[in-house]
């Protein structure tokens, strides 16, 4: 584990700008998490853009009280600081120092760098349970059937050994952590707030179970709140951490519409489940579809495999549609099949002209529709018979 | 019009081989129809393929007394036959001249060649009607989902004055070609047997609906069944003849996805509706999505006018789904509307009865819709209007 004056000075850094914040990312990048926080104490940083950041929480007081309160308060409730000193430490946010979203105004989309810490409550290791991850996300006013398609993803990749993240809110997120409980797989949820902080709290239950087999984290020291902005600056930690995102019904302009776009900026697996083009809980979902090419519409967990999956390990079967016996004949037979009067017989020479093949063929043909129970011979002529016979079990299709 | 010795000559080797035989149709193109026939009655065909296309039909007869009665029999019937000489002709067939499928053994993928005529039953000259055409396409057994996704997109488009082109089947065939008459627009049946035969036969009043003011086409002389293979050489046509094909609900392996795999071929937009992935129906549809780059998932009519209008003339408003004054209506208003006779007038008792509502409400909704200038009063009784009228301007949607 790093040692506790990185744990403070990461702490601290964290207290005077939200998650995210480019300038002071850099500053630790440059600097080491220690000096970069002495710099910021002494109001010398170099770089304007990171002394503006920190100067207004600053100017309130040294964080670092504060920074070793919200240590010794995790310690209480079980939860644990790692850093990116640490070996957990998830390789995948990485991704976030390079990232770059097209021009935007909006703060959430400059501010994507990597987290400067993790609050975690639960007992894997950060890394090993992101190793073969895969985030499902989407609309808290989901409805049954976006519920229902989650749970069951969820399910599936869990049941296959994939961790399944979410953001622990209602709908879609909470659909996907039940899943992935259900099967005995672990899951992440990632958090907007203080990790002891159970919000939505209506799941308390939910939390408490995913910290018992899976894991609670957040870049947020005890105590933060859940403001609004914070569940997208977290986005991008559920997009960058794992091995691709599922976007499980999202309205137009949904939290859960960002987070793929995230990933499809860092080049991750993004996939979409598609819905009733009649309600707007697709929306969100078709447009990403419709406007983002390399996102992936998925259907089911194959889908998801081939997507994130390595190749070999992870096998997807391929399409298999009903088989019908009558799939299995060739073109002239088929003909000569439809040639035959519904009732009655008819001969073999006009069954040929019927079916425009010459006679020989004509013959060989309803020889094998014949053989394979199509057809019957009767009063010198063929005659439909009186209910099509499957293929022979050792006819495979 | 054709002169009657063509007309003549196309219709005889139309019965020599099923439609779409590239052999006959590269002969017609080398020697002209008549010298093509010529060739085939001496069983002089230098061209082996075209010669064996032939010779098994050729052997029941000489196949120009069939085809002048054919010829009779639709005069007899008020169908006339187009044919490539003719104006009308649609230009879009020509497509099929080129068109190739990756390979494959089947005939219905190898034989994609334009048809040597066309039976039409309707007033309209083929190439006017199916200029702003789009096709809509999907499985005979069909969900309500997609049922109400296909009237809702035909009635779209055809209150846009776009041709809604299909292949008159139960299920999504049919709900497209009833959504555009709701509309009060143009649409055609492509049909796989001959003009007279209505089939499926429960469709009869849908097709003389149809051909009153729209089209119902064949490639297949009167008389001729709708054997299965013909459905499938028919769908070339439908990808063919319009400016695009959207495929609602299929399952995995059904002959919509294979009208829609024409269109990708061609090069024509190939546009999906997706589905729930919980139902079988969505299977063949998302797989045409996940597989086939260039189809496009479309959501609503103005997706369709992006892909298939001309710029400037079919703007497409961003994430606006389209507005149709009927979706104003009350589900009585709406039943009253339908329940009036598309000529003469019905009697505010009689629409009561036909659309299940008491008199009061049916008078009461019937002055709504009298507002909204939908229905006029005439004779003591009520007629639809002329023209639906649009919603007055500050009425808005």
């Amino acid at each position: 584990m790093a040692d506790t004056e990185i744990q403070l000075a990461r702490v601290a850094l964290t207290l005077l700008a939200e998650p995210g914040t480019r300038a002071v990312h850099r500053l630790v990048a440059r600097h080491g998490p220690r000096a970069a926080l002495a710099l910021a104490l002494s109001g010398e940083i170099p770089d304007e853009t990171a002394r503006d950041a920190v100067a207004a929480r600053l100017a309130a007081g040294d964080p670092r009280p504060a920074a070793e309160a919200a240590l010794a308060t995790a310690a209480r409730l079980g939860a644990r600081l790692v850093v990116p000193e640490d070996a957990e430490w998830p390789p995948g946010l990485a991704a976030l120092e390079v990232v770059q979203l097209s021009v935007s105004d909006r703060r959430v989309d400059r501010e994507l760098a990597p987290p400067l810490c993790m609050w975690v409550r639960g007992e894997w290791p950060l890394s090993d349970a992101f190793d073969r991850s895969v985030a499902i996300v989407g609309s808290r006013a989901s409805t049954q059937y976006g519920e229902h398609v989650a749970t069951d993803l969820a399910y599936g990749l869990a049941e296959r050994e994939w961790t399944v993240v979410s953001g622990g809110a209602f709908g879609i997120d909470a659909a996907a952590h039940r899943g992935a409980l259900a099967a005995g797989g672990l899951t992440i949820a990632v958090l907007a707030c203080g990790i002891e902080r159970a919000y939505p709290v209506a799941n308390t239950a939910l939390f408490d179970r995913i910290a018992e087999t899976g894991l609670l984290i957040t870049e947020w020291p005890p105590g933060a709140d859940p403001l609004r902005p914070r569940f997208l600056i977290r986005n991008r930690v559920i997009a960058a951490a794992t091995r691709g995102t599922i976007l499980v019904e999202a309205a137009a302009r949904s939290g859960a519409t960002q987070t793929i776009r995230r990933a499809i900026a860092m080049r991750r697996p993004a996939m979409v489940v598609p819905g009733p083009v009649t309600s707007a809980m697709s929306v969100g979902c078709h447009e990403i579809l419709r406007l983002h090419e390399p996102a992936r519409l998925v259907a089911n967990v194959s889908h998801v495999l081939e997507e994130v999956g390595r190749i070999g390990a992870d096998l997807a079967p391929p399409l298999m549609g009903p088989q019908h016996p009558r799939d299995q004949l060739d073109d002239q037979a088929t003909f000569l099949l439809e040639s035959l009067p519904r009732r009655g017989t008819i001969s073999p020479d006009a069954a040929a002209s019927r079916a425009g093949v010459d006679i020989r063929t004509a013959l060989r043909k309803l020889t094998l529709l014949e053989t394979l129970g199509f057809v019957v011979r009767r009063e010198g002529g063929y005659a439909l018979a009186p209910q099509p016979r499957r293929l022979p079990e050792n006819d495979p299709p």
